[in-house]
């Protein structure tokens, strides 16, 4: 079998695959991103990517226009590799790996055993007082056995468990063969001086690892959030519980289809399960070395693994088929996954160390949402509060400790910059805050590292149509107005468009502009998920606005203007002061879930509690979505402020 | 490398092996069974062949005779082979297996629940009642789940353990991710109805094994005695508790040494540990094919294996260095293993059955005692109960419900035949009955399964000592009395002999005979059971006599006649019918704990409450074997029913 060799640009990456592989397929591979919403199905033409050297072979595609095929524009799963090839990877393709790092280590906001609870009930008064005890995953302990005599003759392994329960109660205690075996040598040439690795395990303890000394300092974790885009992963010192480090980048999966369905649908092919899996791993195992490199921790030293993600991603992770959760009634194999090895899950960490998830709720309904009830408190808190995690899928949680729902809305990927006509992720480049004045229609955008605009991320979206809007570009309806005077109306293929950046103004060589079917998207969108708050609440007896704290987590969130995102009618009217980001909330949660059993156990009793809503047989739903599907809402009298603030009547 | 074939008569086995390997590993290979005590090191002189042909290399040995040379003797230690050979196997160097099996089978005389203990309270009355409950390592249920629905939308891994626990309350319940990532599948495909395999498995439950529809009738465990010399097998429905079948078979670590100490030695080569551990797993998979071939049952059938043995035993099933058990303080890595998957060890089952051993309590007290206390019910005895198994090793207990201790007595190996002149196992022409007329000196011998003598066994030399007793020709010291007036009586090459049979009446070609160094040798292998047994109730200020009822335990004591073991003082002087043989009570135990969790429990906590004295350093003991080694001890008001029956003043 003959090779080519693949260069990718601008990330210098190369790699070696046999002749006939699709571009697609070799930049995984070589761990380049590019975007694909389809799954290398050569349907939604966002793979597209210039080959510059090379001999290639590329199946027609409608997808591109006879201007990008001029330029040399090809789709990369349509495309094979048939001689070396180089091939460049535009802007809109692919991501700026950098500034994701930065902006994802920011939305890292809850440090250490520390949740959001004391925050909920003492208002603004943040007192840093651990909610949860200090009992990692896996904690090392070292031990001075007393040496057996004849007096003293218990064997090797019952003398250390003696010791272990002497230090703290433990009703079972377990341990495998691997340990068996090597213990009565290790013992005596350590002169009974060891370190035992204790996990927690399904209710159980087990000795994980024995070592020889003392190498009780040298205890290391990962928390993990796998999100279906990014995945963050956190050093951390579990005996200090300090956060030594946090990587994140983009998960490989999204070139097999960049939501959770287009994923299950891919995991359906021969070996697309197998695929999916390796790249999930190949990502974590990436993001790991990294942060231990940087940190001078050997892989050995980790013994502790927690994850937490939607429940497709931890299937994948655990290459557990998840393709039931597609269909009706969408259940997943497990929503609790055994505590098992990291390296049966392919985690290169040491051979014995323990991989935990964060439990789910539901097939759409995942550990995230889990992980983020348990990092915002909502769970202990004493007043209504209502968490809503905005992606593709919009997830929200209402209530307190003494009750929760939750549903999930597909609001579509158009807030993730996805599905929409120059939607970008928020990258580099991407507009993420619009101003435009009602006089004269000019446009001011700032973007994202104050880079040259390359496209519209989530955040800009929502910030244009609230502009439009009070602009009064647009209608109640989303509609453009033919009649407003300004040259940034057009006429496009497929109906009007407004301009936001013209293309002598930024790089790309083209206009950046919204349609008006974009627009019709982003209020089905923000409709899906108003409206998914609503009937939660109407569940309760309740309306969203008696939430008395409203979390905003996902990387989103961090960037989301509230004001505007109120104008436009995606979150309730509530007084400003109740809204707070809590940024990658899963990722605190896995954190926690890490660094204390008694977060994990409050983990478990969360997912149990939880009531799963199921949108899709709700008859409320659709009545009340063709209300939202209005600027701010049909039904006005809920959003006063913005009556007030955009005069309207 | 070449090879060379070998050829082993009478049994007709073949194995090729590479030029330049000794016999003595070649019949290991064989699965041919060779005497030797020392492990391969050319000192025991046991494992005597003759090369009928084929070019071996043989090392000059001291341990044979000119005439066994001029025969063509060698030591298939030192033989190694050098072209394709064949090897003749003398009766005195192998065994015959046939007769072993059934002898075995014999010994397994406890049946399914039952256990002695109803028996012991009251009295002969034997009431088949059940003393635990029908609770296996292993279960199967059948489950018909309920179809998940949008209202019933729990995942499928918490429907399954919402079914399960429906059924029974089970606190922890366990599986494994192998579990996980078939069974969404498999559930849809087999119409929501599966079985499940439930295992115990250290105070949780696991969810062994999920199979579709309906297979809960067909589940089957093994129960197996890992003696150093022979092994058993049982295959046992788990369903019905029927034993379907038994088989022994010689445990072919025996090839490297006939006891523990010379097997720990052999562990402490390179490979030794290795090869041990294989030599006893492919004697158990030898068993396990055979019973379930002859019973038609597929080995994955086969979900849960109980063992119950020696330590040494049970370390080198496992391959855990066992050696530390020979130096003080003697202990094992440990008494209680963890549950494991047998695949674990090598044992071939179901890959996912469990494999459980009955606990020990100390080096040289090991499982087969637990399971021989659990077996006889002394651990829920009323009365003050003793147990003996007699081997290479008397182990002792003493107790009933409320206290327990135990002791090993290192009684040499006479009493399994070996380390005497004309000793041979209790295989087919053993002599194990003997009687000698006072008058005229004239001997008359039984042998096992009536065929010619071949030499003498355990009992035989028992029956022996005693009747050279009776009949005066031995003093109460035991020295052979050189004015008797008898042919049978000469001087050999290490003192004088008395001939049992002579040359012409037996196929040997020789006279079996007892030598003055051989009854010295058994004299001293008696006063160590008996002052074993005398010390362990002193320490509980008891005298041995105070046993109520006294169970003798070992496929050895089945055959041994208590009469004339009290005689010589062996057995201390108890009215007779206190005395019961119990069989291969290490089977039984071991087949309870498969077949009961409520028993496998009984066997941990009479291992935990169980004392263990070691003898070595009790300065009692050396006083009063001393006592102990004349017949039937110097202290004759202990053995008051001897002193009239044999007139003893």
């Amino acid at each position: 079998m003959s090779t080519c060799t693949v260069t990718f640009h601008p990330a210098d990456k190369k790699v070696i695959v046999p002749k006939g592989t699709d571009i697609l397929q070799a930049a995984v591979a070589a761990g380049v991103y590019i975007h694909s919403s389809c799954g290398g199905e050569g349907v939604c033409g966002r793979c597209k990517v210039i080959v510059k050297e090379g001999k290639v072979i590329s199946e027609p595609s409608g997808r591109l226009t006879e201007q990008e095929r001029q330029k040399g524009y090809v789709l990369a799963c349509r495309t094979t590799v048939h001689s070396d090839t180089a091939v460049q990877v535009p802007p809109s393709s692919g991501l700026t790996k950098e500034q994701i790092l930065t902006e994802e280590a920011k939305g890292t906001r809850l440090a250490g055993l520390f949740s959001k609870a004391e925050e909920i009930e003492k208002g603004e008064e943040i007192e840093e007082k651990a909610v949860f005890s200090h009992s990692p995953l896996s904690t090392k302990s070292f031990l001075k056995l007393p040496p057996p005599t004849v007096e003293d003759n218990i064997s090797d392994l019952e003398r250390l468990y003696r010791e272990i329960r002497r230090q703290r109660e433990m009703p079972i205690l377990q341990t495998g063969l691997a340990n068996v075996k090597k213990m009565g040598r290790l013992c005596r040439e350590s002169n009974w001086e060891v370190t035992v690795t204790l996990g927690k395990r399904n209710g159980t303890t087990e000795v994980v690892l024995i070592e020889p000394g003392d190498t009780s300092d040298r205890n290391f974790g990962i928390a993990i959030d796998i999100g279906t885009t990014t995945i963050v992963a956190q050093l951390i010192d579990l005996d200090t519980h300090e956060v030594l480090g946090t990587k994140a980048t983009h998960n490989r999966q999204a070139s097999y289809g960049e939501d959770v369905i287009s994923r299950m649908i891919f995991a359906k092919k021969a070996d697309g399960l197998e695929r999916l899996h390796h790249a999930v791993i190949d990502t974590i195992n990436e993001l790991i070395s990294a942060l231990t490199t940087e940190q001078g921790v050997n892989l050995n030293e980790i013994t502790g693994v927690t994850c937490a993600g939607n429940m497709t991603m931890v299937h994948l992770l655990l290459r557990v088929d998840p393709t039931p959760i597609r269909r009706e009634p969408y259940v997943p194999t497990a929503n609790f996954m055994p505590v098992i090895r990291a390296a049966e899950a392919g985690i290169k960490v040491n051979p014995r160390g323990l991989l935990a998830t964060v439990p789910g709720v539901s097939g759409y309904v995942g550990g995230d949402i889990t992980a983020g009830v348990l990092a915002s408190g909502v769970g202990q808190a004493q007043q209504i509060c209502m968490l809503i995690d905005m992606g593709t899928n919009g997830e929200i949680v209402m209530g307190n400790r003494d009750w929760l729902v939750c549903c999930s809305s597909s609001a579509g990927p158009a807030f993730e910059g996805s599905g929409v006509r120059c939607g970008v992720r928020a990258m580099q480049g991407a507009i993420q805050k619009v101003e435009i004045d009602p006089r004269d229609y000019q446009v001011s955008c700032s973007t994202v590292g104050k880079a040259k605009p390359i496209g519209i991320c989530g955040s800009g979206y929502i910030d244009v149509v609230a502009e439009l809007f009070k602009a009064k570009i647009i209608s109640r309806s989303g509609e453009i107005r033919r009649d407003v005077s300004t040259d940034r109306i057009r006429e496009g293929s497929e109906g009007l468009e407004f301009v936001l950046v013209w293309a002598d103004q930024n790089d790309t060589g083209e206009d950046i502009f919204i349609t008006q079917a974009d627009i019709t998207n982003l209020i089905r969108s923000k409709g899906a998920i108003y409206t998914a708050a609503k009937v939660l609440a109407t569940k309760m007896g309740l309306e969203p606005e008696d939430a008395e704290k409203l979390y905003i987590a996902g990387g989103f969130g961090n960037y989301l203007n509230i004001e505007k995102a109120i104008w436009i009618g995606l979150l309730p009217d509530l007084p400003r002061e109740r809204f707070e980001f809590i940024g990658n909330s899963s990722l605190t949660g896995s954190r926690l879930a890490l660094l204390s059993y008694d977060a994990m156990i409050e983990a478990r009793d969360i997912a149990r509690r939880m009531t799963y809503i199921e949108l899709s047989t709700e008859s409320a739903f659709m009545n009340e979505y063709t209300g939202a599907l209005f600027l701010p809402h049909t039904d006005i009298a809920r959003f006063p402020t913005v009556v007030e603030k955009l005069a309207l009547k």
